[in-house]
Order: C-alpha cells, then sequence, then structure tokens
C-alpha cells in the first residue's frame, strides 16, 4: 500500500528584537501547521529556543515528536516537528560558517549545520534531513563562496554517508543556493536527491518555484531586483531506494500574502511538498553515483567537484593571504610595545635622565599596542582553523576526483571514440587541471 | 577465501620543539612500518604535516595511498596509510575539545576528530575509523570529563550513522578512556564494536594490554603510579557485518623498547591487529542493538546512557555557572569603564573645576576596564557555545533513553516477572531519574 507523506519547510526569520511581527507570525505559523497536520515538519531560523517552545506546546496534539537542534552561540535555528516517532537525532555542525567580526550578518553566531532524524513511517525507515546554509549577501562578489561550497560538500557527504540503510530520504531547508549554483551540483550529483519542483506535474505556487519574492511585505525590494525579481533557494528534496519508489504528487508554496492575515508567515515562502512513498520490489530510486551511471554523468561529476576545488582553492589563498596579514600587525604590535617599553626604560637606566614620554601617549600607545597584538593573534588562530578546515576539504575533493576517474577508466574504451583523453579521462577540455 | 588485514595504530607524540626525539622516532617509525607492511597504518598526534609527508614519501612504495585530516589549528593530528586503495575520506569534528586558555593542555588548538576512509579489500568495503579523544590530566577529577564523554558519544554516532552499508568496521585510535569506562560502554553498547585485546586468543605485549607503561623511557611516572602503573587506551575495535565474518587472530604492542635503538616509537606502545575476514552466507556479526539483543543489554544501555546524561548535565551546570561568571565580569568591566568616563566627564561639564584623576592611574584603569570587558565578552560567547553543545547532547540521549524504553517495551512482559517495573523499563532501581 502506498504511504502518503506531506512535508513541510520554512525558514521562520525568527531574530528576537529584529524580525518584525515575531510574536504574531510564530501564532499564525502555530495556527497553520496545526491545521494542516503535515507529517514533518521542517523549520530554519528558529533562533530563540522559547518561539520553539511556544510552538511545542501549541502543536502538542498534532505534532507529538519534535527536536530543536542546539548549537553555535544563538543555536542552529533547525526544527523539526513530527506526526510520526522520532527514533534518532543526529547533528553535523559544519566546519566553515563566516567570519565572527562579521557580526552585522551574524552567520558565524548561529552555528550553521545539518540535523538529522530518524522516522519509521509503515515499517520504512525514513531518514529527514533540514539544513540552513551561510546566506548569500552579494550574488556578484560573494566573498562566502567558498564557505558555502564547504558546507554544500559537508552537507553532501554527510547524507551519502549517513543514509545508506535508509529506504526513503528527505532533506529540506533553505540551502541559500539557486538551482543550477556549484553547491546544487555537487548535492545532486553526489546523492541523486531530486527537486520535488522539477518532478512534480502538480506545482500551485510562485512563478518558477521562487521562494524569496518581490511581494513579500518583509522583502527587501532592492537586493531583488538585480536578481530578476525573486529567487529559488528554499527546497524539499526526496530519494527512494532500492526497495521505495518515491514519486512527488504535488508541490505548493505561500505567494507572499496569508489569507486572512495582514502579514505573511516569513520573509521566505513556505514549502508543502506531498510525497508518495509505494514500497516496491522493482523501486527505482538508488543512490547516485551508482556503477549504472553514463561516463558522461561520471564526467560532469569531475567537472563540478574540480569546479568546486578551484572555488575552495581561492578561498584557502584568501585565508593565507587573512592570515598572513593578521601574523604581520601581530607582529608590529609586539615590536612597537617592545620599542615603547625600551624608550620608556631609558630614563630609569640612564638615572635622572628626564622622560621623554609623555604619560599620557605613553599609556594610551601602550594599550593600543597591546589591543592590536591580541585581536591580531586571535584573528591569526581564527584564519589558520580556516585554512585547515579549507585544505581539509579541498584533499577529500582532490581524492574524490581520484576516484571518479578510477571509475571512468572501468567504462569500455569504446565509449571515448572520438573524444580527447582528457575528455575520457572525465575531464572539461577547457578547464585547467587544479593540481597545477 | 578469508583474507587477511593487519591494522597498525600508534599515538606518534609528535609535537614540534616539545616531544623528544621526534625526527629519529619518525625515522625508526617509518621503518618499522616499511618492513611491516601493514594494509593499514592508523596514526594519531602527527601534529606536523612535515612529519605527514616524511612518512608519507618513506613510505611511497608500500603504502601508495594515504590521507592526512586537517583540522582545528594544529590539524587533527589523524593520519592514515594504506596498500589498498582509499576510495573516499570523510571527517567529523568533534564539538567541545577543552578550552583554548587552557593553553598548557593544548587539547583545544588540536583540533580532535574522527577521521574515515572507505577501502575496498578484495571486494569487501572495509570502513576504517581513526581518533584522538581529548587527553585524561587527573583521573581523580577530570575537569575534562563531560567534554570526553560527548566526544564518545559522537564518536559512536558517527561510527553508527556512517556504517550502514560496511562489510567490515574498524576503529583504531587513541581514545584517552579505559576499558569500563563510561565512554567506552556507550562505543560498545551501541556500536557493537569489539575490542581486539580481549577477542583474541593470541595476545603479546605489556601486562593486561597497557599501551602506557612505566618501562617506557618518555612516560612520566609519577603520573603512572597511582593508576596501578599502566593503563589501556589505545584500541584497535573491529565489527563483521552478515556479510562477512570477522575474528582477531593475533594482538601485538610494543613493550618500551625497540630493539636496536635507544628508545621507543613514542610515549605510547603501538598496536599491531591481524584480523581474519571470512565471507560467509551466515557470518555472525551483525550490527548491536539489535532486536535479538536480551532485555538485559538494553536495559544495561539505559543506563549508561543515563549515566553518560547526567555527566553532561554536569557539565552544563560547569559551564552556564562559568558563563554567569563571565556575564558578570563583563557587566563590572562595563560598569567601571563607564564610571571612570563619567568622573572624567565631570570637570568638562563643570568646566574649570580641577580633574580629580592622575591621568596615568585613568589610562591605566581604563585599559584594564576595557581588557577584562573583551576577554569576558570572548569567554561568553565560548562558553555559551559549550552549554549549546552540551545542551544539543543531552537532548540526544533523551532520545535515546526514550527509544530503548521503547523497544523494551516489545519484549514480553514475561521476561519482567520478578522484577520491580522500573527494572522492566531498563532503569536501574538506585539510579535517579535524571529528567527531575
Amino acid at each position: 500500500m502506498p504511504v502518503k507523506l506531506r512535508v513541510f519547510s520554512l525558514n521562520c526569520w525568527g531574530i528576537r528584537y529584529l524580525s518584525k511581527h515575531r510574536t504574531q507570525r510564530y501564532a499564525m505559523i502555530g495556527d497553520h501547521l496545526s491545521k494542516e497536520r503535515h507529517d514533518v515538519v521542517l523549520l530554519q531560523e528558529v533562533w530563540s529556543e522559547k518561539d520553539f517552545l511556544f510552538l511545542k506546546k501549541k502543536l502538542g496534539s498534532t505534532h507529538p515528536f519534535s527536536h530543536y537542534f542546539k548549537s553555535g552561540f544563538f543555536g542552529s535555528g533547525l526544527a523539526v516537528f513530527s506526526r510520526h516517532t522520532i527514533h534518532d537525532a543526529y547533528l553535523y555542525r559544519y566546519s566553515l560558517n563566516g567570519y565572527p567580526y562579521m557580526a552585522h550578518h551574524g552567520d558565524w553566531f548561529g552555528g550553521k549545520a545539518v540535523g538529522k532524524i530518524l522516522l519509521n513511517v509503515s515499517g520504512l525507515s525514513v531518514h529527514v534531513f533540514v539544513t540552513h546554509l551561510h546566506a548569500e549577501y552579494c550574488r556578484e562578489q560573494d566573498s562566502y563562496l567558498p564557505h558555502r561550497v564547504v558546507q554544500a560538500w559537508e552537507l553532501m557527504n554527510f547524507i551519502r554517508h549517513t543514509s545508506a540503510g535508509a529506504d526513503v530520504v528527505i532533506l529540506g531547508g533553505d540551502l541559500n543556493m539557486q538551482p543550477g549554483d556549484l553547491g546544487m551540483k555537487l548535492l545532486h550529483g553526489y546523492t541523486g536527491l531530486q527537486d520535488c519542483f522539477t518532478e512534480t506535474a502538480a506545482f500551485d505556487g510562485c512563478e518558477q518555484g521562487f521562494t524569496h519574492i518581490m511581494d513579500n511585505l518583509f522583502t527587501n525590494k532592492q537586493e531583488l531586483i538585480p536578481l530578476g525579481g525573486g529567487i529559488r533557494i528554499d527546497y524539499v528534496f526526496f530519494k527512494g531506494s532500492k526497495r521505495v519508489d518515491v514519486r512527488c504528487e504535488s508541490l505548493t508554496t505561500t505567494k507572499g500574502v496569508v489569507p486572512g492575515h495582514p502579514f505573511p508567515y516569513s520573509d521566505h515562502e513556505a514549502l508543502c511538498a506531498e510525497l508518495l512513498l509505494c514500497p516496491s520490489e522493482e523501486g527505482k530510486g538508488e543512490s547516485v553515483p551508482e556503477k549504472d551511471n553514463t561516463a558522461g554523468k561520471l564526467s560532469d561529476l569531475v567537472n563540478t567537484v574540480t569546479e568546486a576545488r578551484t572555488e575552495v582553492k581561492v578561498g584557502v589563498h584568501c585565508a593565507e593571504r587573512m592570515r598572513h596579514t593578521a601574523a604581520r600587525l601581530a607582529i608590529m604590535g609586539l615590536v612597537l610595545l617592545l620599542l615603547e617599553l625600551a624608550i620608556a626604560a631609558v630614563p630609569y637606566l640612564a638615572m635622572g635622565a628626564d622622560q621623554p614620554f609623555p604619560k599620557t601617549t605613553f599609556y594610551l600607545l601602550g594599550a593600543l599596542c597591546f589591543a592590536v597584538l591580541l585581536s591580531t593573534t586571535l584573528l591569526y588562530i581564527f584564519y589558520t582553523m580556516e585554512v585547515k578546515a579549507l585544505q581539509g576539504t579541498e584533499d577529500q575533493m582532490r581524492l574524490a576526483v581520484g576516484s571518479l576517474h578510477e571509475r571512468l577508466r572501468e567504462f569500455p574504451k569504446a565509449a571515448c571514440k572520438g573524444r580527447s583523453q582528457r575528455e575520457c579521462d572525465g575531464l572539461d577540455p577547457n578547464t585547467p587541471d587544479p593540481d597545477e
């Protein structure tokens, strides 16, 4: 018997004291969820535990099972409500997530992560993932791109490594990436997850599936105009297995307004996907990449990983440059401090000579040097950790490219006819080798 | 056909400028490894990448595949060498790992983690894990215990969640826990991993399998005397699956001296396990806990998780207390700073009145207040993140206890005859309920 599973996802924009009409919006969200009774509710940006507890109380009768993922300074913002028993919960914190001194962006303080819960739905093992990646503040000059690529890589690896025993895999959340972005290609290529928006025949929502739109009262319209008036950055993905065939029956999104209310649920649109799980002997869903992938697909994946690796290398260079600057400033601070102490010590040693330093200047300069020394030392430690995390990811990517090449070599040579050796090795002939 | 797999594990004690005879010891380790040609070599505390590259060069012909896991400030210290192709590498950084201001212990700066590599040995999928947990500096008053329990919990979860598709699971490393310690019970109870030392009939090594012994030239003997002259904290674990039966044929450890050399390889003893993988239709190895576990075993696991949860709760209390202290100091610093500014501002406002503050005192006090404010703010952020990580783990543990209770309830009531309801629920009748 096919099983119907309704999945809801929403970035709640729940920053205390900053997000507009937060309390009223949570009340609206709570009403909507208890009325709609989705099987699984995946929420992001629930930054305050009080708001989670409010929803938990409100949904006590409709969604008796819940989990709030804690991490970072503000928390991960991730929360799950479920009508089915949550058997297990697991969290993976991304190793990179912006910079603590970019306090106005705030991403670093929210310990961005991917949360996983395990459900048993009609005897099927359903692995549900929820995540929220680092925001994109400027698409043209995105200084956080290496961090987001690392997060996408870690998200993909987490799903791939932890869902081997799953009958059904579901991922929902605010990925802060548009379809076709590098991180999205990594996610698709490696996990084989399917996008509800592209897979369903019955879509009802904003144009092109946008989840961040001009018609939303809370949207900064100036930001969206250069992006074509809307972007799709919130998703629900699914994947079946040999035991279960999964189809997306329908996908709906809110459209900026909530009938009967003066404002929308959030500055993002909510998604609701209706999945149909058909247990079968001949279910088609299976993990990608499998042996039966075409050489072309593997070759595409090699190009994607190579591109991602290049992006991460750019990140390594930036982080190394910043670390170098921090080290130079720290040394400068130390030298100035020592110099000042030496100059001040001269009159004491020369006994009786006049103190050449006005005391005020002396202490001010001393305090300044010390502050520079301390802060640049902390930055040096931070940047070193960033470099290590980026290099670690790059090493994993290099290994991944090697593995893909090996699998490509297993394909019969015949498939390579008419293509250059470089193409046969799965390399884009126009992409430079990142090893060089 | 059974396959033989030889696994080597060693904590290399490779701290640059601090560890004695580091260069000579790495040369000795390299010689030993290239002579012995183990299938998999798991190294910990390889803190310098240069040392890894030295070994990589030296083992180029015997162990063509290697991976160095990068993380934290110094790195994770984890390195793997293999005679079989490494198809994939993955790293999980523990969310807690000591305190940055405990620089003399240094654990925080080494980004402790668990690394995973994927091997294909004679068609079998072998998942190899290597890790190094936070050191234990004082067994009686171990302030790092909550952190180590969280690490053990995360290690166990990482193995459990990522090895569903494995034919063989191997874990090696310096766990900094003795057999019977809380973290070890978590690891055994949940993953079903078997300890080579207890499972093999052919052991050749130090008394009781100790890997940190008095006879080692580098050992601080004063530390080991109260611990009975030796401890076993380095391990090789294994687990089979339905497809493969795994046996430990033999386990050997070094005994403090290396014949023909003036000093040992490290301050830890090296382990070498010989595993026999027997592909079979009726392999006995299977993941634990399975349905066929006895109620007693599940009940033991409930007690272990409950104990771990209590320990984590103690950690939450400590971290909250520290956070509270940091907050109070930060407020004090801020108030003092404002007060000072106010006092200094009075003469300016009263125009012509004498400046009551000697300038030197003014600037010194100002700098001190500012330093207190800055450092306590950073500490406040750090402790908040510690509290969140501990609370997150505690939530997962509460969920785990709930799941175990549910499975216990599935056991026939008959099994409960003669036992109290509390015992039947899998609770130690003497352990208080951590929910209270």
